[in-house]
């Protein structure tokens, strides 16, 4: 705790009054700027620089080498207890993950760093992949920044918010007009062919290996704790797989605990692994209507692990519809101060759910993932319908009239 | 460093196959996923849980008791080192200290956090701010995250992007038709009537006392040494005041060392400091013709301190085209991978500027302050006009076609 004990205050003409009190502003002029003091000391200042490691914290359990190069910061996101929402949820421990903190707002952030540490290793020049778009992003800005060049395969009907974002970062992108699955598969087909380092999550191991370290840090966060229950937006399943596997690796390690509870959530319009879990049939192929971009995927490339791991784990799939997830936007901007997009959305329309059929227990220790801003596609972000800006003019007479027709 | 020494394989049917070696991509069938396996070890596992306090871990300086209860993590931000940038600038050691990893993406979160942690201590339930869209963005979901009511002054003509997210986040938002100006005076008159808490920038000195945690964690991710530059945007120069607040106050807890020499960048349609700088008169309102919303301050707030600090630190101004600034935007993210906003991205350009005249020497350590992420106008995110994607079709040959004609 810090103590002001004077003041130095300026005045636009130039003049200096010196106080030995801190002065608080309604003791100045308009004309007045107030610059505090304190008693300083060496004291004050921490003794050890904090770590600015990141996901790069766990190398002992990553597949890298000592010296890392990737040179923009990744992982040690913020997991926030925000009191709006855990009051208005009735919870007694609830956490949110918030990787929309991450360099282009997204936990895909995680596997494009490992990903391209590794192609720097081994000298490729090109990174490729095929996404809805967070993917995407996401590996266009990581190359950009390690100066290598990704080339990346989209569905022809991207947001071009996000699409405008590739093409600002330098990366050539090709729009296939047969929709995501193709894409995978003519992404995959064209890096063996043409050598390029292939990113395509899932399929890539190190994909799981980057999303993994969310799972250490969440542990970490809660002071060495395993939560009782993590809920997660589920597309192709990879980040969920990792998560999973990063709580496997603790106990492995030696940490005790039970894994906790894994509750996927899908978009109502593309629930694909929900139905078949509850059916208990294989996967098919399903539409992909939701807003819920991020994770509209059809045909999960990790299908297998993850009806599996949510097995393992005790855990259960939910689906959200698009409604839900447009007033869980609203709801994490107006109660949280953050801005998230629809497929992170979910978790909080999923969690809701949970909540009200008991799947989730108030009273247990509960981690939302709260998987990417909605920063990167405004089209979402979209306030009240009778929500909007007064216009006044600079008579403190107009605004108090205004006011009072607000009943503010 | 990891060692992975087996793998799990597990076929799309559910079968699972064990190798006792790290296996590659290349190794299995499209229908396999693989999963890398460890040695586990306790060993494995950090030690420590690494620090979160992110700005707070300056309590010792700052006014604030030690139990911090605004929820939102901020400060902490990366120093980030770009082979891109630094090799193509020929700069021996060049830094950007990323803001725009901030919770509203922007520096003024550090204001808003410090700001609201006062307003909770005292009980306060409304803050109050005129702003020209970044402030008013960071106080919105600031005080929505702490529960707080929001009441925001913006010009008339504030960018309709950022007015969206200040609406959805529930704050109660004014638009003065006089301008930026008129809008600080009518929000601090309204503040005193209606008993807000006021967090105008300048006016407060809380919003001082935040922005100086930049140059303590520059200092300290620079291993506890100065920078011999740093690269501001100016607008009303609360920033460029906090940060040499910061590096002062460094000093008189005893860190060796000289001032960082400071150099303001203002817009080359709104630079008035720099104009009163160079000519030796008094500030004069200046219009605000500019691209760079985030410092288009036609009458700066805190003119005399900045003008003080410039001198103060051996420093000087410099001003930028809108067109430097938009080359300087797509520059940041080809070669950078960062997404900047205008105003942010005039740091560039000016150390370009800077280079260039011999302001700044090439082996000099630089420090350029990266004030705000692009992505809450993403009007100014845009690809050149020759930069496109390209519609393929399934076919692997017609894939080949396309990147012949690329000369990829």
């Amino acid at each position: 705790m810090g103590t002001v004990v004077s003041a130095r205050v300026t005045h636009n003409n130039g003049s200096v009054r010196h106080f030995l009190h801190p002065v608080q502003m309604a003791e100045v002029s308009d004309e007045e700027r107030i610059e505090l003091e304190y008693a300083y000391d060496p004291l004050f200042l921490p003794s050890v620089v904090p770590s600015t490691d990141g996901m790069w914290r766990y190398k002992a359990l990553l597949p890298v080498s000592d010296d890392i190069v990737y040179p923009l910061a990744v992982g040690g996101t913020p997991l926030v207890s925000l009191p709006g929402l855990y009051a208005s949820m009735g919870c007694a421990s609830l956490w949110l993950k918030d990787e929309t903190r991450s360099p282009s707002g997204s936990n895909k952030d995680r596997a494009t760093a490992l990903v391209i540490e590794q192609a720097l290793h081994t000298g490729v020049r090109v990174v490729s992949c095929a996404s809805t778009g967070n993917v995407a992003v996401s590996l266009a800005i990581g190359a950009a920044s390690a100066n290598l060049r990704a080339v990346i395969f989209v569905p022809a009907q991207v947001s071009p918010a996000k699409l405008q974002l590739m093409l600002l970062s330098g990366a050539t992108v090709f729009k296939v007009a047969e929709g995501y699955e193709t894409a995978v598969a003519l992404s995959r087909q064209a890096a063996r062919m043409f050598g390029w380092y292939d990113r395509n999550t899932g399929y890539n191991p190190l994909t799981l290996e980057a999303k993994k370290t969310v799972a250490f840090e969440i542990w970490e966060q809660l002071g060495r704790k395993f939560p009782d229950v993590v809920v997660v937006p589920v597309g192709d399943g990879v980040t969920l797989n990792g998560i999973v596997k990063g709580f496997r690796e603790l106990m492995l390690c030696g940490v005790s605990g039970r894994l906790p509870r894994i509750i996927g959530i899908q978009a109502e319009g593309c629930q694909p692994l929900k139905l078949a879990w509850e059916n208990h049939t294989r996967v098919q192929m399903s539409p992909a209507r939701t807003i819920a971009d991020g994770i509209a995927v059809g045909l999960p490339i990790n299908a297998t692990l993850t009806l599996r791991d949510i097995k393992e784990t005790a855990g259960s799939f939910l689906a959200v519809t698009d409604e839900a997830i447009r007033q869980a936007i609203t709801y994490l901007a107006e109660q949280c101060g953050i801005l998230a997009e629809p497929a992170a959305a979910t978790v909080i329309a999923g969690l809701h759910q949970a909540l009200k059929t008991g799947l989730v227990k108030k009273d247990e220790c509960i981690v939302a993932l709260l998987t990417g801003t909605g920063l990167k596609n405004p089209d979402y972000l979209q306030p009240g319908s009778n929500s909007r800006a007064y216009e006044v003019s600079a008579h403190i007479d107009h605004l108090q009239s205004v006011m009072r027709e607000l009943h503010f």
